[in-house]
């Protein structure tokens, strides 16, 4: 039965570990969220399927359920009135434990076999996870389906091919046959097999709860560890719905279901800090504030710790052959999601003295000039902009934008938007603001809040941006430029600080996007991340091989 | 030129690349110290190129030397007499970070190639390494030649075939192109490029200063990290050596002999917590005592800590279907090094009952009795003997031996040998006691030590056995039975407890013995060490991937 989920997705798998060898374009999952694609009857489908969770609670039948929880508030307005099991850290660890050794002895053709059956099902159910994700991350609806769908699934089949390619160079045994001169060889026949670090938790953020979340659980998951995955209190909808299929999968194919379990807390009692410390806990993928992350990294010494944590995403604009094209990018890059993506740019550098386009020489106010009003072209009609910046996920980000106007001069205010759908939805536009190289914020400010800087120079500009990397943390650098030399230097400097460079993004590929099989996501060489999505680092220490020799007969 | 290097060693990587993916035996270095293998004059050339060191200082030509210091002292009898060149923790920083971008940006072919040149001449010096080994941790010279030597070298040669195929499933590059329904496809041209994580250091051993140095100095190498090599105090020459090697091939193929650099320090004045957490250093191998493998997992925070520390190794002597053999092959692995291999077995668990053999039932006693009699059998020679037990590294050792009579019944007492040809050699034979249960120590007693405890029957073996990898970690497991059942018991004890077994050795095997490409030596798995040379594990998270993007033309 199981062995048969691994030739039905096989040709999934080997194309996938084609992607990931030559890191082209590649993607199994149809990101377009149309009937088309996905079956005329899909789009309704999921959205009914979405609404029916909506003010009861969520099944799930795990063990030690003592209450029901659930506070989530859609960012477009209304409580999803959801609850969840509440089931205990020790109840949860238990039946994880108890679930291990089977999946572990299923060996890793099965396990990826069942992992690449729950990407197919989760695929199916992209529609009512992108509800899930939009009405909990504030995303647009077509971002929700994107980013939280396919692209969270790409994510997490990137995750099992590179565990699966990972497991496989361990062959399961060999003849070890020593010539001894004249004499008979030594000969030893040797098993090798491999076993999971133990049991597995995966935190999850409020923004990307899938996207970010996949890659952990899969990586785990396949290489033979139960998963116990904790999501944030106001993003659980969608991480309970991948839950569920989990353990639908993992039922079907002659499994405990607690391989995969759900636990809820309330914002107000949280419990990842006391499960993270827990001996049997042996891998943690967290993703969110640095606080905890380098919280978990310097006490979860039992466990392997996985962290994408907060940085200032720099770019820095020398010059550009496209000035109208470079604007509009930056533009739609910094609005959308309304700048809650890891991947958004926070401080754009600029030469005080300005740069050479191909409209001639621009100042520095010239050039922060066009970026504006590129944002207030992106977004001058509402019923538009909101499909680009979705609703602000936490109020604490609205607060932050109102703190954020004293610390810069504002170059283009942020107003708030009425949703025609959703008049009670948190929306904004950007806060744009300029500051010379003194007076720029040094730490993340998440949210639409985009500094540009004036600074002495393309040198200057290269340097603090790299400085910037090496100090906060980023996940992505950008720069404009014409000259080689300046390219050059960038280059050499997002090498040294460690992180991944685009260049001259002026149409329709934007720094916020990262696409699985090809670009790696965080580098673990700044202080942003110490993984990156997705490596061998990332899947090559979930497992460890164990070794039984004897003489051969 | 550095290109040649990877041309001229090629057929020796692919041939371990073979073997590491195929686990059989192979080997490029021949462990036998034959001059008729390695040159008819080069047991003699090596034998005076170790004696032309002694008594003087030692050449290596660092940067900012202040002063020259060696204490180390031969097992065997004399001091060695050799000073190091004492460079500061500043300097040696310092000249490794000018040295890293010129070899990061060589790449990983010309790296590669540099270390295969590397490992060969050090092959080449096998003889003059033997006697450096013999001489500052007392192997004797038949296993200091092997181990320090060829097998070292394997160990070496297999950590940089690891780490080069590794770098090697990053392509250099790619064309990203993405349909858009009937529009242009997006296209991005992609450059991904290897980044080492910083400067690594490598803290040594004074018992396997090469074979457990070089799979840590040679994995952060070749994948462009400057190491820094402290050895321990008492065997420094033989890292010296192979530190000198190291920076004549490099400063030869066109780098800074700076990327490899000794730091020394005095056993009274250690320098290792200092410079392990320096925010410069990135990786740390470290091979030795529990406690101090444990603060640096704890306190380097800053960087990737791979550690090997010290475990109790277990057997469990459930029934075998040669009882002579087994006694044989146990006392010999007792005997080998006097106990102090890592992988020695210290506590072997016998049914209080006794087992069935092919010389039919014996009793605990009798099982006691044959081994102690095979260990006074194999060393009834002094002159035989002493090539097998080499003498004792430390004289906490010979303190150790005393102190454990009192710990069980002694079975089989520690007697001095006179060495034929090092009168002040400190030689002994093994000490083995008997106990129950309940009276067995717990802890690691490193050294020729061995207890042989009685079970209540073979389940409760086992399971103390596994109890013992749990909670004090081992780098290895035995187990004689003929009991399919009983086989498959332990198998799956070791399994969960995260250790590798070794079932009936009773011919030329040994317990101690660990083989490169084939064996994993360690698991990870358990608290003797958190990782297996050599896994990808190992060498993944050496490195990280830095992109570049920008719109294909």
């Amino acid at each position: 039965m199981t062995e048969d989920l691994f030739g039905r997705h096989e040709a999934t798998l080997t194309a996938a570990l084609d992607a990931i060898g030559g890191r082209g374009y590649w993607s199994p999952y149809p990101e377009a969220p149309s009937g088309r694609l996905y079956g005329e009857t899909a789009p309704a489908e999921g959205e009914a399927a979405f609404k029916v969770r909506l003010n009861r609670p969520f099944p799930l039948e795990q063990s030690g359920v003592d209450g029901w929880i659930g506070a989530e508030i859609s960012p477009y307005g209304d409580p999803l009135g959801v609850t969840y099991p509440l089931s205990g850290v020790d109840d949860l660890i238990g039946t994880a434990r108890q679930a291990l050794p089977a999946w572990r002895d299923a060996g890793p053709r099965t396990r990826t076999g069942v992992c690449l059956e729950i990407l197919s099902r989760l695929n199916q159910r992209s529609f009512e996870i992108a509800h899930a994700v939009m009405h909990t991350t504030g995303q647009a609806f077509a971002m929700a389906f994107q980013a939280g769908g396919p692209h969270a699934q790409d994510r997490g089949l990137e995750a099992v091919a590179t565990a699966w390619r990972a497991m496989s160079r361990v062959p399961s045994g060999s003849l070890w046959e020593k010539p001894q001169g004249r004499g008979e060889p030594l000969r030893l026949s040797k098993q090798f097999r491999i076993a999971p670090r133990g049991v597995a938790l995966v935190v999850g953020c409020a923004t990307f709860p899938t996207w970010n979340g996949y890659p952990g659980l899969f990586a785990s998951l396949v290489t033979g560890n139960p998963v116990i995955v904790k999501p944030h209190p106001a993003a659980v909808l969608p991480l309970a719905i991948t839950v569920s299929v989990c353990r639908d999968v993992l039922a079907s194919a002659g499994f405990s279901p607690d391989l995969v379990t759900l636990l809820v807390d309330r914002a107000e009692a949280p419990v990842t800090r006391e499960i993270a410390l827990r001996p049997e806990i042996r891998l943690i993928d967290f993703t969110g504030s640095t606080g905890f992350g380098d919280w978990l990294e310097q006490n979860a010494r039992q466990a392997r710790v996985f962290t994408e944590k907060a940085g200032v995403n720099v770019a820095v604009v020398a010059g550009t052959a496209d000035f109208a094209g470079m604007a509009r990018n930056i533009a739609f890059s910094l609005s959308l999601y309304s700048g809650q993506m890891c991947t958004t740019t926070q401080t754009i550098y600029v030469p005080r003295d300005g740069i050479e386009t191909d409209q001639g020489h621009k100042s520095f106010e010239e050039v922060a000039a066009a970026i504006a009003g590129a944002v207030e072209t992106l977004l001058a009609d509402p019923a538009r902009a909101v499909e680009i910046t979705g609703a602000i996920q936490s109020g604490a980000t609205l607060a932050r934008i109102a703190g954020a106007r004293a610390l810069g001069r504002v170059l283009l205010d942020s107003r708030d938007l009425v949703h025609p759908r959703y008049p009670k939805a948190r929306v904004v536009t950007p806060l744009l603001l300029t500051s010379d190289e003194a007076g720029a914020p040094e730490g993340e400010l998440f949210g639409p809040i985009t500094f540009l800087v004036a600074t002495e120079g393309v040198g200057a500009a290269i340097e603090a941006a790299a400085s910037t990397v090496r100090t906060r943390g980023a996940l992505t650098a950008a720069i404009h430029a014409t000259d080689r030399a300046v390219l050059a230097r960038m280059e050499e400097a997002c090498l040294e600080a460690g992180v991944a460079l685009s260049e001259n993004l002026t149409g329709g590929v934007f720094i916020n996007q990262s696409a699985a099989f090809s670009d790696y996501h965080g580098t673990g060489a700044n202080p942003a991340a110490n993984a990156a999505l997705c490596d061998d680092a990332f899947v090559a220490d979930r497992f460890h091989v164990l070794q039984v020799r004897r003489p051969a007969s």
